[in-house]
């Protein structure tokens, strides 16, 4: 397949390269210009016009929701360079409602529009194994389909355009507040005189086991704090949620307590600590640290 | 062995039944006096002391902190009966703290104590498949391991006596918690118009996997809300965790966050309701629904 790949980061990189091991024919854009590891493999473009031109599936990978803006609708974008029966995948964490108004803007082209948001981070990236939650038509999501599984795992059709964004959303509400969770629970036992870390292995098997109790629980123990998931993007998703929330009348009271936590993270300068970093905040408030003996 | 088993409400009546299928001796004591099905297979006693005098390990099984108290050391309690050498099992869930002294005045009468709190509610009580969380003395472990072996799969010696009730508290903090953090982002979901069980669906195999999401996020969407575990009783953990954290020092806004969306389910109502039913508190909020459609 003829694909297009916009904005070349720490995410868009494994991704474009493995839709390339996959064997289709790459021709890509980035803002910081197209990295050399790409050269003789793939086509580099001027802009997401030029990308749009010779493409006929182009996805975009950038950072937040007025990225995406640009590189479809803004000068030399892609809306620019397409042709009826093309179809764009957005595969950025952006707002939902944003979402729904780019979808119908590519429709009026003629052409199919997915939200294909991902979670799974670096790692997920690079090993192909990010899970993936589309928004979008049935025929446009199986068209894609063979793309998806060269860069993911689980892969769901959630629903319409904008479902796959707010799948997404739900995600990063979930994983926030698992967090906190965690961290309440192992501040309280550890400023109790328990052993953290046999409290945690306690828990693993019954009610209280998720995969954020497996892999954050364990951050917080072991003190290894680097990223992982930056706290700023944890912040930027849950200031997505609680903005979309409002417009929607919806109350999410633990959601806006997990922001504050990680704002008096980056009020503390961790900005760029992991988002399992966020008990450092209740430990701060307990003057207490959850790590071994 | 000769087990003494005091309490015998939902819980208590199929641990001690294990008890008695594994090849033990009970002797029952219940304020509600013991059920017809132990006629002939166990002994029924008078008082705690009698069940102390007759059996060389006495497990309480009993709802909150004042009952433990009045089991052991009322008048004809446990304490009474007591010799040296014989071992008190609290697997009550009760305070961590309060548990410290009564285990320092069994102690004083020349007997081990372990706290040995269970989760996994009613099902995991009859399946012989609780998750118990155990504090006090390695040898005292040792000796109770085939009683608990007999009731539960996940068994954990935490640390010395109390650790068993903190990891409790901890495992209650998580299960509300996870419990609000599905709540709110499928009312989200559902309010943004998404679909909620194939959102939920898309999250479980990724880092918003856990148990709650699998278990109770299908009965939000089911509304299935007969306990399961009864909203009063998690408001009573809840209360004990937020009351220890202030003697301790310990903030936990979350925690105090889902108690009150508990609270406001009681004020409807609903204190018989399911946990998972926190998200009718939600919902009320947001006056939306996350049923399926």
């Amino acid at each position: 397949m003829n694909v297009g790949f916009i904005g070349l980061g720490i995410m868009g990189r494994p991704m474009a390269g493995h839709l390339i091991a996959a064997g289709h024919r790459l021709f890509l854009s980035s803002r910081s210009g197209v990295p050399a590891e790409f050269t003789g493999k793939a086509t580099a473009c001027a802009n997401g016009k030029d990308v749009a031109q010779q493409a006929d599936v182009i996805i975009t990978m950038v950072p937040d929701t007025p990225h995406v803006e640009a590189a479809l609708f803004g000068a030399h974008g892609v809306a620019a360079g397409l042709s009826a029966g093309k179809l764009v995948i957005d595969m950025s964490s952006i707002a939902p409602i944003a979402t729904k108004e780019f979808a119908k803007k590519i429709n009026a082209l003629g052409c199919d529009y997915l939200d294909a948001p991902v979670s799974g981070g670096e790692v997920g990236a690079k090993n192909a194994a990010l899970t993936i939650m589309v928004g979008g038509s049935e025929a446009a999501f199986a068209r894609a389909k063979p793309l998806f599984e060269a860069m993911g795992k689980n892969i769901t059709l959630v629903g319409g355009n904008g479902d796959g964004q707010v799948c997404k959303v739900a995600n990063q509400i979930i994983v926030a507040l698992n967090i906190e969770a965690v961290a309440e629970a192992l501040v309280f036992a550890a400023k109790a005189g328990a052993d953290p870390a046999r409290v945690r292995q306690a828990l693993m098997g019954g009610f209280a086991a998720s995969k954020v109790l497996e892999v954050h629980g364990e951050r917080m123990i072991k003190r290894t704090f680097n990223p992982g998931f930056r706290i700023e993007l944890h912040q930027k998703d849950l200031n997505l949620a609680l903005n979309a929330a409002q417009s929607l009348g919806v109350s999410l009271p633990n959601t806006a307590g997990a922001l504050q936590l990680f704002n008096a993270c980056v009020a503390q300068g961790g900005a760029g600590w992991d988002h399992s970093a966020m008990v450092r905040a209740l430990e701060k408030l307990a003057a207490h640290e959850v790590a071994a003996a």
